[in-house]
């Protein structure tokens, strides 16, 4: 961490401070300039808060070097995590994993019809909301437990494990013994006593970025989760929130490989939240595929203009199987399989 | 709703949607344009999702006419709304209401101390953090049970009501118990079950925007906790995320008259969280009370540079006693009093 | 155009609106809704400017139904317009467009030694900066004239058309003349005196989106050099500015479906200013390939680290041999060479 | 400027860096941390360029400790600087500078007869645009010189130094001879040839910041003409773009404390622009007032609904007297008089 102290520091706060931090062990390496001082703190400075340091009136500016997490920290961990969603190896040089399914699951006939219609297109997992996160309260909010039951009918039926949203604490058990891979939405990254919940449940987390969260927010969100003691978290990212309103969010791909730098987590990407239109789906999961992602999920209805929620950026059974045929070839063609 | 359909739409498909419509009790004008076909729906439209409607191919583009809310709309409910917080009232020509205190508690001593400060500079309630949402899981969490009997402690002694945030439904008792105003916090203006479940509680709440929410969005989260059967929400505006680096976040004034106009409910001001910055909070609270804000909550600390969060943004006493002086003049000056 | 008025809007008030329209050649048909009443005008509604219509006091929202752009429109030239550069063609299902160079001219020797390097990689067009939009006055601003003399004698050596940067009107003859590709840069993109007098210009324009610019505006600076009648524009995103401070900017590769639908001008990608670290380009590259992307510049340099300006994010000439051999593959999994 | 180097880094690199930055005339500090090397630069770094510098495949991070501004930066010169606008100053604890006009000149009467009625409600200077930079090729764009010369025949009838636009080069002395104060909008505050003109003229500049311009970036275009020769340079903050749509843009009042700290250089507030509706314009113009700002630049019209541009947000005369009247006590209460 380096610590910018402006040029009029009295030598007696100097002298404080340096006191201050050999206090908790850390070495300090003082730079004088012409209008400033400088600090370099060399030691474990995770345990430190930038803002209670910026805090002090003759402290200028502070710059953490290193990263301020360490878990998912690529630096401690080289080599790349594969997560395991009941029995599909997620991360590394293993297959493309494609999730696929309703928005929100309306009854159990209709999600074993898309279901079923999904697997035969290429989907090795099944996706579907039992709890949504709906802006008004007078939209339909989801079936709750019915809707878990029927995901594991589905899984009965079709053998695909499922993935679910949890918004609660309260139904933490619930999706526990029933979903394979547990959701926390964008809304949810940064409810911490959730991710705290989920970081001490034995099931796989996908952590999806928040609508206006930067990579290390997400990145911290994912060492909650880590140093509750999960480790099988997998980060998606869904788009961000900025001025631009012709698409629903704007996702930019670098996260792939910024990711793979900064962590050894495994990626996936949601082109249908990222884009919000089914016409833009197929382009950018071939993009994310070119990109390196590891897996794509991906909105399907059997007839969108029916769904209760998000319809309109939901592929048909027939758009999602060309999508998948395209995506097999662009990850061959960067040496990955599908 | 105004519903815009390709040109090319095909007569039945349009004669089916007016169907549609119409069995769900709203009449439909259509306007044909030429290269565009407009359907008007007049009546309730506000269970339509609009998502839903756009998700069928031949539709172009929706746009809703009435906004989205009806509990929080100022058209239904024109006169002001006073929320009254343990006997203080706030909101229409009210006196603006000062709320200070630490950014989170620390122990009971520093607390009362820092209480009794900020009661004689001017303030008339007492915040603090109990349960404080942080970035990293190796900060500081705060006291939870013990900071909310701080409090508690704090309120006896000085006779400030208090403000505190609560994160999570399983504290929702202790919340309803000691607390007097309910703070839900930027990263959870839209965790939903938390909303519906303040919005059955017996005390006001105050609803921070959340850090990428449109003030749409915002106001159907007030519209969640008023539809769930609690009137008393005080809306509170602490800056909003852009790519601004030299502020913490970046608060637009204008929300204020924005918020009197489209809805009834009182608008508060956070200055400390919207500038990250001790040396900008007096200007920017100058400014909320000159645009017409009901309140300010302003962090306080009488020693910011040990503060366990936030220091940085945290006046000392003497500067928030010198701030409420000069908002107090401010405030007269624009007819009202502080 | 939709025109939504106030419920409490006098008919007198009404009639003289419809007056208004109708004097312009527009038919308007009349919504009455319980809060609202709805005007929708039939007619070419481009030349009507929304925000004026707004200044109107009971008027509440205007909503546009067809998109202001004309020339650049899909819907009136649905054909893939291609832009020939030098006997390069662009756009439709030519081969996509590897251009490659330095982010600055610095001298004729260094020049030619990367043109050389980034033909034999694949390159078939040349880039390099003459005049230098730079932050700084205190950094270098490029060697002008000097700068476009090399540029040329690059070309000469090497059979490569140019692309190089217009910053300003009275260098316009001079681009002219020497370089093959006029660039205008993302800071010039609402510079319109230089739209308007490019569009007089018998070469084609790269027109790059600006930081902050949404797609509609930047559309509509093709359509001021479309309209001033150069119909040769090639479109270039760039990435915007966001919250996002891990990546130089954040690029959304949905615009390049979103470009295909709205527009029939060819688009190119610009991996090195979207992400601003070489580390991330290849990556990026791919995904722009396999999104449908027409072309793509990329910085190059023989030794970025002594580069005078972007080092940071150019590629040296192998690592882009190895980008073009992979993209090529992406490519022709897409259907498509390079 | 602290660098700090990758822990793997080589010895011979460090020794070759070392000399590098020694050969330039700095002095070299370098810390050893466990995982990092970090070195910091003594001296004048503002020739240094902090991208080229990261482009070294060694280096992890580049910070600047002094701000790249030095003409403009309080640090090296600590009084105000009052700009004297054809007589009348600004900046400092000088009056409040009220400009008030059209957004557009659109005739020799009605341009005189809203600068008599503003200059009646009490606006020292005139504003009104004769190049007009709009979006779309097919609106309005202005009278030009003609404008030009009607703002000199309204100066001539009432008194009031005049404001205007100037977006090119070729026109220069036109404002030069017959404009007070020279603006330079927003979409051009990167136009850095236009930049370096407005430098070498002998009138004072009101430089708006741009759409998605950091402050340091706007602070670094006033550097480019007070580089060039002018030290007369107003700052002018007009709101950025962000995610908000329910305001044109999002002003943060917090820039007037800012701006006084980081420079000398006087600030003034278009509300206007900040919030295109002339609704919320009193509100601002209140909180930008006490906020500090050194004046208010404020669309008016006598009939806006018939404006060629921007009516929306323009006041009329009455309204502006209005907020004049509020303004004048707003600015009493905070020590400063209007």
């Amino acid at each position: 961490m380096i610590i910018t102290l402006k040029k009029e520091t009295p030598q007696k706060e100097i002298t404080r401070l340096i006191g201050q931090f050999e206090s908790r062990g850390l070495r300090v390496n003082l730079i004088q300039g012409v209008n400033y001082n400088v600090f370099g703190l060399v030691g474990d400075t995770s345990h430190l808060d930038e803002r209670m340091i910026l805090s002090n009136q003759w402290v200028d500016n502070v710059q953490r070097v290193q990263a301020p997490y360490k878990l998912a920290n690529r630096m401690f961990h080289p080599e790349d995590t594969i997560v395991n969603v009941a029995g599909i190896p997620v991360g590394a040089s293993e297959k493309v994993v494609m999730i696929a399914g309703p928005c929100v699951v309306e009854g159990e006939e209709i999600l074993c019809t898309i279901a079923e219609e999904v697997k035969k297109a290429g989907a090795v997992m099944l996706r579907g909301g039992a709890y949504k996160p709906r802006t008004s309260p007078y939209s339909f909010q989801g079936l709750g437990t019915e809707g878990i039951r029927e995901l594991a009918a589905a899984r009965e039926k079709t053998g695909l494990p499922v993935v679910s949203e949890l918004m609660s604490i309260d139904r933490i058990e619930e999706f526990e013994e029933n979903v394979d891979l547990i959701q926390i939405g964008a809304r949810n990254m940064q409810n911490f006593d959730l991710l705290k919940a989920v970081g001490k449940v034995n099931k796989p987390v996908l952590l999806k970025r928040g609508m206006s969260a930067t990579i290390e927010e997400w990145i911290m969100s994912a060492e909650y989760i880590m140093s509750s003691g999960n480790p099988n978290v997998i980060l998606c990212e869904r788009g961000i929130r900025t001025f631009e309103k012709y698409t629903r969010n704007t996702m930019d791909l670098a996260v792939i490989p910024l990711i793979r730098e900064k962590t050894h987590l495994p990626i996936i990407i949601d082109p249908s939240h990222a884009t919000g239109d089914w016409k833009l789906v197929k382009a950018v999961s071939l993009a994310a595929v070119a990109a390196g992602a590891d897996g794509l999920i991906i909105e399907c209805h059997t007839k969108p203009e029916e769904a209760l929620s998000d319809g309109m950026q939901s592929l048909k059974p027939e758009k999602y199987a060309e999508l998948v045929r395209d995506a097999r070839r662009v990850a061959q063609a960067v040496g990955r399989d599908l």
